[in-house]
């Protein structure tokens, strides 16, 4: 049983910055449990919030703790709590879902219409401890080193996005190569696609593409469908994973996509996206397209528990850091100047890191 | 067998207009049939064609005879031909597709690469006769009225787009009652949809969407999105069919779309479709998006037969007006003016018009 | 706030029959609802309890209260309930679910490893009161009179299996005349499926066949194969809905379905099934075959309140007969005697009975 | 241009064995192309042919060449014909189609109700030389030897079969480790399957197993239900893929997928397979049945080149013996004797073999 208190980071107001700050050890309601937090991930979220750009100032209520993608051992359990134990070493889907809007009475739980979501609706992860309801956990391999079980939560988005529709035999091109897309090449590898096509500005993520399997990895400024083009003969690539949300690569993709293809789209694209070309890329093509918002609650976890715990894609190369919880700022920055693909954060020691 | 020249409606050069002329009868190739032509009626693109658009000078070469949707006899057989017999009352698919290309060869025919349009391509139906491959024709019951046997046609259009997915059940709105869209919502209907939103902005094309089955038919100037969330407890609909390629009958049938959603999509939206909310409209809804281009060659011909032979759908409210194939010039102006929904043309006399 | 005691059918030892009890009114855990039960329907697996089969004696634990088809008002909510209100008028989906094995975690809780059944596993509705998890209640408009809203959980067994696959335009098969299969019938109709073909023993049920929307209603001992491969230009059907679990209604259904038809099974063969043909009704055919057990928790239910609520399939020509609850003997004896289709018992009145 | 006689493996009447004889060259139609026979492989079917079994007897008209598996050069091609050139390196898809049934109008062809098998129903492989229709030719690499090329065809019946739903991430189990079961045991591994089952009786078989990605070669006569259990936390499969067509290896199989598995049938049991467990087979475990006849066409083809040209699989290990078209009753004798798995027949010398 863990004493009351705890070192946290928090977003103390509706400002730029994060700070350490002491905080009461989360009480259990009787459906959740408490998690001692062995490492967390960095997401692209939790830099949004530390900037506090656009998107943060509108739904991030401060003050609060932040971070979602955890790894740790269960220490408590509510009373209501039959199926986790305490010494169960646990990850957490990260969307806390209502049981009763249509979505989730047909399965389609991951885009519940009243889903309140960890380290942005309540606290968060960048912590030593965690409660989160029972029925949010997912169990691990005792030894999968904690930042993999972490990192299993934005896998996950790589899986639910690449796995929409079949990647064997199939030609792939991955739009992006942020630390999702470089998942998204190496589950394409993983499930046997023919070609696999990565783009992106960035030298050193094109580099980490052809680490994770990328048979093309092209500079998104040079001519792509042309290169796609020229590889396929012709047809294009059956499947688009769009993982960037930037218009032009966003065009390109669509384009190097052939009749008949299957667009599965998680990237943002700004809203008002201009000049998208719906009449050619979408109608003529007779393309489908599909989009993607969190996890399939649970199927996406066994699929990525298959390929992260089976050793099929290795997610080692792509968390490039590991810092103690209280080393935050510097993990921030090395993530926001491009240093960094993926960051762990270790609140009880750097145990399990490598 | 005929003799050796027929009446037609050309298109005799690249300037607005047609005209009727004298031109000889088709020669047959081995594998084609020739068909004395009983009814055409006339689709938007004839209008194109007719009113020399930008799409139809960058496609069209002049001179040529146009029209494409069709039914009619059989009257001569090419050497080749066995499946088809001098006699049949048929109609026919107008894409002539190469059976080489990926498409072709994997099911999927209707976005052959290398297709060929009857009445764009190579000469039409707006005639006394026209030669097709054998390949292309569509028996049909010597009973059926020929306009609706021609206008099987564009209302497979309808029937590809609408049974993308299945409708029994489900909550659908049709943007855009043109034609297509009026026969979408006949084929909704005929599907056991639970409701069927429609909207436009012609009162008198409405009125025909609540003949053909629309339980809530509404004007595109006003609050559709708050009329169908409110008839669908704050969910929206379970289908979108877009036959209207207008931007804002887009935005308001995607934000009509609940989470999850289905989107076929018929209509031409201009190139470079602005302000498309690709983040809002598809990425954060979980929807599924699917472009429609022709018919499915001939999944979609056996729906459209079960649905019109089998008189699921009437089609005859849709085809408002029957004229001999010279007054084509009343015909098109009838469709150009609004007046008229479908307008059918007879080469050889009124016989069964209704 | 009901009292204390209540009348109720129990089956009071492992021997064939039933009696009409008086027991305590049961007590709510905190996630449970209270029902006043206003209609119960019979199902088959009731009369299974009654007389004591084989099935019956290995599954079911007496004494127990038995029945599980089921419509009321809701009196009383546990503590923990919030989604669910004193005065709902309500049905229940039968099946409590774990919640926590693969299938109820991906998707499939009707197939749940750990399911509990009301009325076999635990008290059932032929009662005055039962006691249901609120997460198993669905709403109904408190217009439908009780026996529809009981008859909804049959139903949905039928739409299951009856919108497994897209019916519009197609030609179906229903293999026996039970309640199910009268519904299949139903929903086929109300689908727009092409023509749809009926078979039993029975002339009434056969009649009650085309009254559901049959348009070939045939004696299952005539040469069915025939009839239907006449009426399908030789094709065959393209989806069989197998309702009777009969060994030759079986053999049957599969000769008379399409090279790469869809055949949706119900009805429970005997175990061992002697001679089923696998090479020539499956592997040769390029069939796609799909087992049902119970309802798509909750998209079946949605399903079926659009078809029952929107008046799209009427129930209650299947509802034939209606029986305060005590005369529950002579229910179960016109259901054994092949009189009634289904019954239906009112513990409270026959308030709603037509 | 070839001289007017060829050497050819006919089964001269109708009686076990076959014989060498000396037959003219074939002629061409004007859709067909001439074939330079570099390799023939050996399959199943041509055993039954040869040993003269009752499917043989029953089917099988001689005196007639047979053998179906090919791959050679293009020599001269009907006047018909554009797509293929003299000199491409080609294999051929067996069943020729009539392309007017419905199974072939609605993109099922390989499931035409009157299709035509190379080497059954006219003049085979096992030549010098083959006419086959233009539309059947694939074409290859030149640089792929001439085995692999031929072994394609089988090879595709297994990719139809492994391929009729995602492998990927999903426990896997083939029964039956004849040629077709070993491909399915690669191509489920060239997919990222998690565990990929594999039982035979035959320990060789269940070696080659192992060498094509099996993590459970299994021998049938073990408890093979307990161990997929045990290895699979109690779930079972999530993919039968069965390639025995022996009904023991069926029930295994059945019982050893999981509630709400897929199974893909290619094996072709005895008419009036004993005993099926329909009901606890399919019915309540809530399974999908795939039923599997010859390769989507062409669909299979494409997914076989992305395989086979791209090293995915290596069919090599499985291709056992290698030798002159005139030492066919050698090559028969090993395949019956279990001693080879596939054998493959050079009738213009052994260029290519290994």
């Amino acid at each position: 049983m863990p004493n009351n208190t705890m070192r946290a980071v928090q977003k103390p107001s509706a400002a730029p910055g994060a700070k350490l700050i002491t905080a009461p050890i989360p009480q259990l309601k009787r459906d959740e449990v408490l998690i001692r937090v062995r490492a967390s991930t960095i997401c692209g979220t939790d830099l949004h919030i530390y900037k506090w750009d656009p998107w943060a100032q509108s739904r991030f209520k401060a003050p609060m703790i932040f971070g979602h993608e955890l790894a740790g051992d269960v220490v408590e359990v509510g009373s209501d709590v039959t199926m986790v134990k305490v010494g169960d070493f646990v990850s957490a889907e990260t969307h806390i879902v209502c049981g009763y809007c249509y979505q989730c009475r047909t399965g389609a739980a991951h885009i519940c219409r009243n889903v309140e979501i960890i380290g942005v609706d309540r606290p968060g992860c960048f912590a030593e401890y965690i409660a989160v309801p029972a029925v949010n956990v997912w169990r691990n391999d005792p030894n999968m080193p904690p930042a993999l079980a972490a990192a299993q939560e934005p896998f996950g988005n790589a899986v639910h996005t690449a796995l929409a529709t079949n990647l064997s035999t199939r030609n792939v091109l991955v739009t992006g190569c942020g630390p999702i897309g470089l998942f998204a090449v190496g589950i394409a590898h993983a499930a046997g696609a023919k070609q696999i096509f990565a783009t992106d500005i960035n030298p050193k993520r094109l580099e980490m593409a052809r680490t994770m399997g990328a048979t093309h990895a092209l500079d998104s400024r040079d001519d792509v469908v042309h290169h796609v083009l020229a590889a396929t003969e012709g047809e294009g690539v059956d499947v688009l994973l769009e993982m960037s949300g930037h218009p032009s690569a966003i065009d390109q993709g669509f384009r190097s996509l052939r009749y008949g293809g299957f667009a599965s789209l998680l990237g943002l694209p700004p809203n008002g996206l201009p000049d998208f070309d719906l009449a050619n890329h979408v109608v003529f093509k007779g393309a489908t397209v599909y989009g993607v918002s969190g996890r399939k609650m649970f199927e996406t976890w066994y699929q990525t528990q298959a390929l992260v715990a089976g050793n099929k894609v290795d997610l080692r190369p792509i968390i490039t850091h590991h810092l103690p919880l209280e080393e935050f700022e510097t993990a921030f920055e090395l993530m926001l100047r491009g240093e960094a693909a993926k960051v762990a954060l270790y609140p009880h020691g750097l145990d399990g890191a490598w």
